[in-house]
């Protein structure tokens, strides 16, 4: 037969930031000075205790293979997280550990849904919700928020989208990239529609730990016995331990879930790195103090980066969202900008700043900038994008 | 609709043996002196110069996101390797990294497969082959060879199971179970017919180090430029260097098969291990004393194991496969042994002694042990297991 390849996986959209990215990354070779607002991970280094627990186990021998879903020891110290963070009580039999959140998400996706599925994405989403979701033969289904709406997806605003097909909605709170957080009363809302129409909730939780102005971060999972026993919990060690690299994220879950999202990962890709997985314990079980230490400088860019570009304030994450529909329809040094990708390379080539136009996340009239910048680099690049704005005609 | 869960994935077979794992498990955690000759892995440490280059990294700060398919550093190394051991020339983007070999299998498969396409497996197979065709919508179809035919599929096998469906073979020399290692005459008539009859071949090499008798491994691929534009060769760093729960393991191949992995694997995962790259780059390009260590002693206990069980004396890889046709239809203790289930049951039961039925590599009538014990207890196994053979009646 014909040595072509597969039409599912040549459907996937590659990130529609690529080529911005690559451009970026290009010029940081060539020495030039770049101001990079487009990071999706802190710029702190992994805490030193941690570090030293990976360290401690790769002198005793943790490199073999581990249980598929991570050790016991590992699988426990999540469940004490889940208990003391969220109220909520899993068996090590109900949680497994995989690369990262995002493998986690992917796992989940491919254990419930059947082709034609439908899934409920609020917008602006993150870009690689879409492409799970597809991947596992599912239909993606927008569910558009607003700035006015404080970027938030209401029960009132979902129920409109439900159909018979659909099978599960997937929150992100606090969110990528608009920073929006879902209070309890949203959720409880959301709880009781996911539970009336009988559809899943994936609550992607990983932002958790980054959230300000003393707000406590809500699983929708604690809202009551019903709504647990269709939840699929989405978590992990990257964001709030600065361990993007690591790749440890993992999933709570009903036993049927997260059995066949276990015997899945058992054939596509075995146990996360195992000296990862000791490490992530330490992360969970230890000294919490250089998290907030991380946060108090997060918080003090966060409050800076919206103010200084007129921003919402972001509830949690580390993403503002600009708002450029005012740049729409004009011109840079001959350029018109007739969208986020326009604005994205005509900053890029102009003024030396990358951030992610707004239409890789569904939010076209929109530019995404991480505040993961140490703070005189995020000033200079306040400085150059209000340059930027000032030259447009 | 109704809260069910993905058929798709509910069809993956659990691991036939799980059963029999857990029982010899939780043997073990009684405190009992149970002998196990079930894994798949060496039993050694990672090599001290491969855990120093992790520490480095782990010092030096190497804990962010890399690129996905491992660094350019990693891919730099992996084309060097091919280029000395292989005689292959390839160019990293043309290499990808992922979370073990295992899952550069899963990222090919999902690359190539259209629902239905026909995926040709020579047996007894590995687990994994039909499950991740599966899990890709594909069709496994096995080839069945013999111990009389050494457990080679040559290309006179496989031609008649060709169809118009045909999409990919896939070849494991040296093998697991079976420790058959296809000679490069075997491998150049399988190169014509996939050339002639125009299908890929999905090439793992991972045990490709643990080869004995002064054999040279042969990669397909090396045969012709035509059979390489058609040919994913897998391969990593977990068996030749004990280095299994790091899961690092990686793919070569035509540019636009590794960009369709390469894009999988960015939403469905991301990088492996940050970490675990840099000591991958270690093993391939620091010293290979170790391997070379760890190598005559595998060969010292194939030998004994072999001899002292009568079995075929394997090429590669560190499995022999004991074949118990003269145990069916026998009794032990009041079982009857009627297939290679019965048979790791009652030898668990009886005599403490844990091995892989071959029923779940397509080898009815075979048992699958591992060379990866200590002698001393790989001669305890054996004597435990010539006193089961003459109790049975």
């Amino acid at each position: 037969m014909p040595l072509t390849l597969s039409r599912l996986c040549q459907g996937i959209a590659p990130s529609l930031t690529l080529a911005i990215d690559a451009r970026a990354k290009e010029m940081k070779e060539k020495g030039e000075d770049v101001i990079g607002f487009g990071a999706g991970e802190p710029d702190f280094d992994t805490p030193l205790h941690i570090r030293e627990a990976a360290a401690y186990a790769l002198e005793h021998g943790k490199t073999r293979y581990t249980p598929v879903g991570g050790t016991l020891e590992l699988r426990r110290a999540i469940c004490d997280k889940f208990k003391s963070d969220n109220g909520l009580t899993y068996a090590p039999k109900q949680i497994i550990a995989s690369n990262g959140a995002k493998h986690s998400l992917f796992n989940a996706f491919q254990a419930i849904l059947n082709p034609g599925d439908e899934v409920l994405i609020p917008t602006p989403w993150w870009v690689s919700y879409p492409e799970l979701v597809r991947m596992a033969g599912g239909v993606p289904v927008p569910v558009p928020t607003t700035e006015a709406d404080g970027f938030v997806a209401t029960a009132q605003m979902l129920a409109p989208h439900i159909t018979p097909r659909t099978k599960a909605l997937v929150l992100n709170s606090p969110n990528n990239p608009n920073g929006s957080v879902w209070s309890r009363e949203q959720l409880a809302d959301i709880a009781a529609l996911a539970i009336e129409r009988g559809f899943y909730v994936i609550s992607d939780e990983i932002y958790e730990k980054l959230i300000y102005d003393g707000q406590r971060h809500v699983s929708i999972a604690s809202l009551g016995k019903e709504i647990k026993e269709q939840t699929v919990v989405i978590n992990g060690v990257s964001k709030a331990y600065a361990m993007t690299g690591w790749r440890i994220g993992y999933a709570a879950g009903p036993t049927a879930i997260i059995d066949a999202m276990m015997n899945y990962q058992s054939h596509a890709t075995s146990n996360p790195n195992s000296v990862a997985q000791y490490a992530a314990i330490a992360a969970l079980q230890g000294d919490q103090a250089p998290l907030h230490k991380m946060l108090a400088t997060l918080d003090e860019r966060r409050k800076a980066l919206a103010a200084a570009l007129n921003c919402r304030l972001p509830k949690g994450a580390f993403y503002v969202m600009l708002n450029i529909g005012g740049a729409l329809g004009k011109r840079h040094n001959g350029h018109v900008i007739n969208g986020s990708m326009d604005f994205a390379a005509a900053l890029l080539d102009a003024k030396k700043v990358a951030a992610v136009p707004g239409i890789a996340f569904e939010a076209e009239g929109y530019m995404r900038l991480s505040y993961t910048l140490p703070m005189e680099k995020q000033q200079e690049g306040v400085r150059r994008i209000a340059e930027f704005m000032a030259e447009l005609e």
